[in-house]
């Protein structure tokens, strides 16, 4: 893990880094010493590690909790190379919505391809900050919707180190299974009138989680259009689980 | 109104009175002057102005909020006589049920009857309530879930009054007409697993609300088992809207 730069604005503390070849950005209280909680956060497609969503959301976890955040750029994304498997079937996927196929489940098939990279890569960068001295080994929470919801289930399930989850704005299609073996408290994000994401399809999808604790959200609006209230719940939603 | 006994504890003070042949109970915070946001809360079925689940959330909303909380028996139920019209209507559900009719209906079109009660009881009420010095015409806002929605639904759609409502564990049968005149912000509860309520019901009760903004919170678990943090999300809902 090789930092490369690092500046500090209105309390937080931001450090760019690279793992290898996957750029990534972490977010900790200015100031900070010791253990604390480490929210993962996954972009949308098409986003980066910083982009606005991701880094007003990574503020309020560090201002308001206390908390680490690290977001990383998927394949494809931000200052990642493209990759011309992605872009062939990004291609394909384009001209077979056009002859008249659903779109939902050709996202879900393409956002499974991309989780068999990430999954490995998101428990390298958790194993790696984890070992700084101002993030440490507390527990650990996962916030992604859209894209960052089709890789965020797989790695959620994946690693025990994730203790809470807020995911969101997607389909049971590419994630059924791996949702089956996720157990940890997860609020759920749907858009009602979200016009990527088929409603029945996100309600699969909360169904298929097997956690005893869990709790949907819907609200009205497109796929982009997640009330500022929510922010707030997320809010406390990792405070009640992850200190 | 006529106001019986009055006591106070742990900050809250709680008036029992009679509204013409109405039972109800008022809780403000004690030593209170001036007016002040007012929520009207709606019972379950079988239930009463009391029972412990309107008064947990009640003192809450006194305490934290500092409102002024108002709840009455619904006709038939807590201190009010039988109705032998409802008596002959519950003993028939009974026996369709028995012979295999859907619950969920024949709940509803009960509901509707009780409604063209108690909406005109309520609105009464309001009224008296809010001439007491120590409540005021501030704004108001509901909270009822169960028969609570089934009876709140039409109560909310016909007082301009009302700014926000908290509902749930209903469904459209009885209300999809007068859901449609809601235009208020609504916080709308669904158990996942209610026995009594289908699921489906539920989403198109929360489909059928004109208001621009609505929250859906669904967790798991049966027709009673709201979990305890969606009280918190209530407390905040009202703060929000009801200032």
């Amino acid at each position: 893990m090789r930092f490369i730069s690092e500046t500090s604005s209105d309390g937080v503390r931001e450090q760019l880094f690279t793992l290898g070849e996957i750029p990534g950005v972490l977010w900790t209280p200015e100031g900070a010493v010791g253990t604390r909680p480490l929210v993962v956060m996954g972009h949308g497609g098409g986003q980066h590690k910083k982009a606005p969503g991701v880094l007003a959301r990574a503020r309020r976890f560090v201002t308001d909790l206390g908390y680490a955040v690290v977001a990383v750029d998927v394949p494809a994304h931000g200052d990642r190379p493209k990759v011309e498997e992605y872009d062939r079937i990004v291609t394909e996927n384009q001209a077979r919505v056009e002859a008249g196929e659903d779109l939902a489940p050709l996202i879900a098939g393409f956002q499974a391809l991309v989780a068999r990279r990430t999954v490995p890569e998101w428990r390298a960068v958790l194993d790696a900050v984890q070992q700084r001295e101002h993030v440490g080994t507390g527990p650990a929470g996962y916030w992604g919707v859209s894209l960052g919801c089709g890789l965020g289930v797989p790695f959620v399930a994946a690693e025990p180190r994730v203790r809470a989850a807020v995911l969101g704005l997607g389909g049971v299609a590419a994630s059924a299974e791996a949702a089956a073996r996720i157990t940890v408290p997860v609020e759920f994000l749907v858009q009602w009138d979200d016009e990527r994401v088929p409603r029945a399809q996100s309600l699969a999808l909360f169904d298929a989680f097997a956690s005893t604790e869990k709790t949907l959200h819907a609200n009205p609006g497109k796929h982009g259009e997640i009330p500022a209230y929510e922010l707030e719940s997320t809010l406390r939603f990792f405070a009640r689980h992850l200190g």
